[in-house]
């Protein structure tokens, strides 16, 4: 048990690396990762400002590249880390994807679609078999977003 | 008035024309169009099966393709057509383009979200300006739906 916990925190730390890569681009610093038999299969960050697209979140990038990698239509044995509470858009990908455990960092509770707003994965009609678990490294995770947003706000 | 629903009329069929497209490559038959400045910017349909991919709604590749054409983060003075009520994925996607009008044909009482589920249009912090018009052509647009699921069921 411990040793799975510890995992997570590897990943999460791996994810969050990704959140400050964004950063220095000036992107919303998230970051997401996907694993799958305890591997790395992909990680990404938000390129919403480089890509001109405002889906192209974190989550959403990870979750298309890793279904090319892997060549599969459902990642029902992967795990997805989040640097933040994913939105609605993407916790409805995650659903399509089923995905078998989601665990993210700072809790959004504007935006958020986890455990805020519609609690979009415990709908009836959503994947049964998902484990959600927020607030893995919640404070380091929201360092980065909260600085950014001071960053902005002073522009 | 008049005029402006006929207009509205055209596109949708110009939609389901999509939908039967998507309906003749064994896709779930589902179209969308986008309209900017009263011109065509974009149709398509579908393509989850084709590109292996289950979040290639008809609503999502149109909305990106959109953006691309129109080199716009933004799609505010667009309107989307679609033939069946949007998922939450897409439903959340709409609201992120901050599209100015939704107009769709058959209601998606299981899995839609804009007058069913968690209805993600409705919540206080989605765009305020955008207006959803259900049930355009909803009989035409669930005929090619009940026939999909009717063949899927019997293979």
């Amino acid at each position: 048990m411990l040793k799975k916990i510890y995992f997570d925190y590897v990943y999460m730390n791996l994810t969050i690396d990704q959140s400050i890569v964004a950063y220095k681009k000036n992107e919303v610093p998230i970051g997401a990762a996907l694993v799958y038999n305890k591997k790395i299969i992909i990680k990404g960050h938000n390129k919403t400002i480089v890509n001109n697209n405002p889906m192209d979140h974190a989550e959403l990038l990870v979750l298309k590249k890793a279904a090319r990698i892997l060549t599969k239509i459902q990642l029902r044995e992967s795990v997805l880390y989040s640097s933040l509470e994913p939105c609605p858009m993407c916790s409805h990908a995650i659903n399509l994807f089923k995905i078998r455990k989601l665990i993210f960092g700072a809790y959004n509770i504007k935006s958020g679609a986890i455990d805020h707003g519609p609690r979009l994965l415990q709908l009836s009609n959503s994947y049964k078999n998902i484990t959600t678990i927020g607030g893995l490294l919640e404070v380091k995770c929201e360092k980065f977003l909260k600085n950014y947003f001071k960053k902005v706000r002073r522009i």
